[in-house]
């Protein structure tokens, strides 16, 4: 099968560390993703580039920090910030995304996701994935057709641009589109159902399979053959059936599948609902392990495992605030929002049977950023050569079982909050959420909170930083002494790390300052097709609000 | 091998749920217990009878609750209580050993155990395992050969009765003493040395493999050939070798093999040390899994491994308090003394190859008192049927995949913490530790404060009981809301079980409320040989004091 090349395939949620049974999850609900783990390397010390969804994603495509593609904030000290609908700023074009660099060695392109990848400034990058009580995302691109994904590296693209939210009365806010290529096909909560109350949504099986069923067919047959309306596709043959054209043609191939399902609100469709000891939110933890299976299967089933990398990874850590109070980041601080262990180390698989032995277990310190790096090298690519590319190549790692010593930033905004050279985490900054939102109920550790450690408040370490061995102290709670020698020595190695890492650091501009709800999903290429058109507002830009 | 039967071997110590690799511990490095699990199955929902060492290894060996084979306290309400050196009481004399009945079916047993097993009024049953700053254990068997463990259903024995605590005076109190059998060897600090310092100790070697190098040696000779004065014993041949002499007879045989490692002062051998990424204690799981290893090699390498049965579990959860800060509970709440999840639920793997499926996982609802009943049933014996037995048979769910639907109590002391039923959990009481205690340091749940549910002061929620759902919930964080339809079901099903319990109980007669500084290790039987001989004080019987 030397004609179809590498796979890449990325499953990015808000899934925890611990959500796995591989990491230790106690109702082991995720078969095919353990054995995933059995049959491929588990990497333990795997880290996300921004405990938010939006950077990470942009981190994931281009191989760089948030803090240098423009993923980031100065509106307000130390603030995450993402791309809810109503971002102005994006992805900037002077970035080369993967599947762009991709297509220089042949690569076809499908992107799949469910949840908040906004194509801001034409770029299908990076996924709003705030909390269920938080504004939710979208992006603007239905009058900006310039910038469609298609355009920018991605041949295929099915889902949304934004999580599923809502549903929205289409007049303040509007319903969030689904894509499929070139123009919308529906909106969530219209064409494409949630049931809030019960949960059932047959969006995962949708994102699995529905494309197949749908190839060729206009927009109103491909809706009712197909079955989004809550029936199953039938035959159903998607993700899939990207993968089994590809394979037909002998054509490599890059898959890029982010299912949305464990996001707020979670949903499962019908035969997941109630399956699991873990409640809604274990259901879609359910489906989309089954889902991975199904992948796998089909990768199998088309003899072309030796062929294929696949990788399995999450872009932040467990919601603990999620509305089901669960998801879990295992023995971790905190979670998604925070640069504590909790909200950026990340369950992480490689898979490549006949190349990578089973059953393998590496403590490289990893980061999303190395999947664009890896990815390349895969290809017999290099990375752009004229920009800092902070992704290494996981080969040696994978291949050879060989550690790389590298360090791991950990950035909200422009702040450096925390850095990980070897077992040593340093804190320069601390902070959850702000009193005002654990006030309000919002508290990023419930149930953790560790005297000095976890702040409500902005709390700045940067001359005399607490400093973890994650070894011994893998849950953050007993900072080195300060008079000890393990802690000057590890400050000793830490600062000169950090100092070369900031004189270098050319920040790009940021993106994620300004908000105008002129550039909401109002109209979509398409819309006019299926009569889903809307009048957008009068222009206001203003300052987007990152309160946490 | 037919003429061999089958071996149920323990391993029971502090050690956490989370420090395995395979129950999601960081850093993974126990690759043998990981090997285990793979090959057999994994059950991620099994508890001890006590969220302290003594009265959960009395459950283990009786199959009973320690409310009622004794092994509690009722000098303070709620008060956890185990056995110090000075403990005059211990197991009764009524109690049915697990070693005494499987002598019916013809099985040779042998306890090595390095940490606390106390034999108590003859029988060699539990082990105080207390924190680092608490009063060290002991026991008072030197004055009172009638109660020899020997005598009490085990063939062998070598280890000690209490754990490495010290070095003490040999005036105030006793160093503690190593067995071989009848005799007494040996004390900590003196024959059997431990580096505080560097935590240099050959024990846990010792235990594995010294026993065979001894056999027939007399003790000087024993000594000097054996090396557990730093040196490795030439040929290595231990817990090991009754494994070789009893398959050599085609004897069937039970061995209870228990090493002490990681309990603080927590220490290794010199080829472990400094191994880790976990720091000492964990090089001291490091050692104790390679030791596993090398007993299932065994096993393997004589072929016997389908006709011999072996367990792993834990006496009670990660003492989180102690010194070096380690040991991990995983995504539980709080750790050992307490009867949150954190305390009480254990490691546990069962192997069987050829009989046991691999890569299995039971969400059997287990316990400690159920190896009790199982190895009963696997000798083919009926467990006693004078008296109320807690243990069931594990081999429905081993075997044929079944679930027993049964109940899990929480006991501090005689008073009934909590009880978990399916996936409903009821707190009747909380308590972590007291808040004096908490003052002085010692935090049983460092930074996992969660509020309304850990508690410094015991709290009465006898007449509405917080309630836990651990499937969505496994931390113990949200508790359900008293006014929902899911609290009234959950506490509509447990309140009939847990007045079922309570009408049917008879407690034991309490042990462990009189303590006496004339019990303790001062001349075991054999010390004149080398002579060890101690003078022991008056006898002053007191009330035990149990500050948590």
């Amino acid at each position: 099968m030397a004609a179809v090349a590498e796979v890449t395939r990325w499953r990015l949620l808000l899934m925890g560390w611990g959500d796995l049974g591989v990491y230790g999850e106690p109702s082991r609900e995720t078969p095919n993703l353990d054995r995933m783990a059995a049959e491929g390397m588990l990497f333990p010390n795997f880290y996300t580039a921004n405990p938010l969804c939006s950077p990470s994603r942009a981190a994931l495509l281009t191989g760089r920090l948030p803090i240098r593609n423009g993923f980031y904030t100065t509106s307000g000290h130390a603030r995450n910030a993402y791309t809810p609908q109503e971002i102005v700023g994006g992805i900037p074009d002077s970035e080369h995304l993967l599947p762009e660099l991709l297509k220089e060695a042949g690569y076809v392109s499908k992107i799949v996701v469910g949840c908040c990848c906004s194509e801001l400034w034409g770029v299908p990058v990076l996924c709003g994935v705030p909390e269920v009580s938080s504004v939710p995302i979208s992006r603007h691109l239905g009058h900006r057709p310039q910038f469609h994904p298609l355009k920018h590296g991605f041949d295929e693209w099915f889902g949304s641009p934004n999580c599923h939210f809502g549903p929205y009365d289409n007049r303040a806010r509007p319903n969030i589109p689904v894509y499929r290529d070139w123009e919308m096909v529906g909106r969530y909560y219209e064409e494409f159902p949630i049931n809030l109350k019960t949960g059932e949504a047959n969006l995962t099986q949708i994102y699995l399979q529905v494309m197949g069923a749908w190839a060729g067919q206009p927009w109103g047959a491909g809706r009712s053959a197909c079955g989004w309306r809550r029936t199953v596709c039938s035959p159903p043959q998607e993700a899939l059936d990207f993968i089994r054209r590809q394979q037909a043609a002998r054509r490599p191939f890059f898959l890029y599948w982010a299912v949305d399902a464990t996001h707020a609100p979670v949903y499962a469709s019908k035969p997941f609902l109630g399956t699991s000891q873990r409640g809604r939110y274990g259901d879609a933890v359910r489906e989309m392990d089954d889902s991975v299976g199904k992948i796998l299967r089909l990768l199998q089933d088309l003899r072309i495992t030796e062929d294929t990398f696949v990788f399995f990874t999450s872009d932040n850590g467990a919601a603990l605030i999620s509305a089901p109070k669960q998801g879990t980041n295992g023995p971790f601080l905190c979670g998604k929002q925070t640069t504590f262990e909790g909200g950026m180390r990340e369950p992480a698989i490689a898979w490549w049977p006949g190349h990578i032995l089973a059953g393998q277990v590496s403590h490289q310190l990893g980061s999303i950023m190395d999947l664009f790096t890896t990815s390349l090298a895969l290809a017999g690519l290099e990375p752009p050569s004229d920009r800092t590319i902070d992704g290494v190549s996981l080969l040696p790692a994978m291949l050879q079982g060989q550690l790389t010593d590298r360090p791991i930033f950990y950035y909200r905004g422009n702040t450096l909050m925390a850095v990980t050279l070897g077992q040593y985490k340093a804190h320069f900054w601390t902070w959850t959420n702000s009193w005002e939102e654990f006030r309000q109920g919002i508290d990023f550790c419930p149930g953790q909170n560790v005297s000095g450690v976890t702040t409500h408040t902005q709390e700045e370490h940067t001359k005399l930083p607490l400093i973890f061995h994650l070894g011994r102290d893998p849950g953050e709670r007993f900072p080195l002494s300060f008079a000890s020698t393990e802690y000057v020595d590890a400050l000793g190695r830490i600062t000169p790390v950090v100092l070369q890492h900031q004189e270098a650091l050319v920040p790009g501009q940021p993106q994620l300052n300004v908000c105008d709800k002129a550039v909401m999903n109002w109209a979509p290429p398409g819309c006019e097709k299926s009569g889903k058109c809307l009048t957008p507002p009068e222009s206001v830009p203003e300052k987007c609000s990152w309160p946490h």
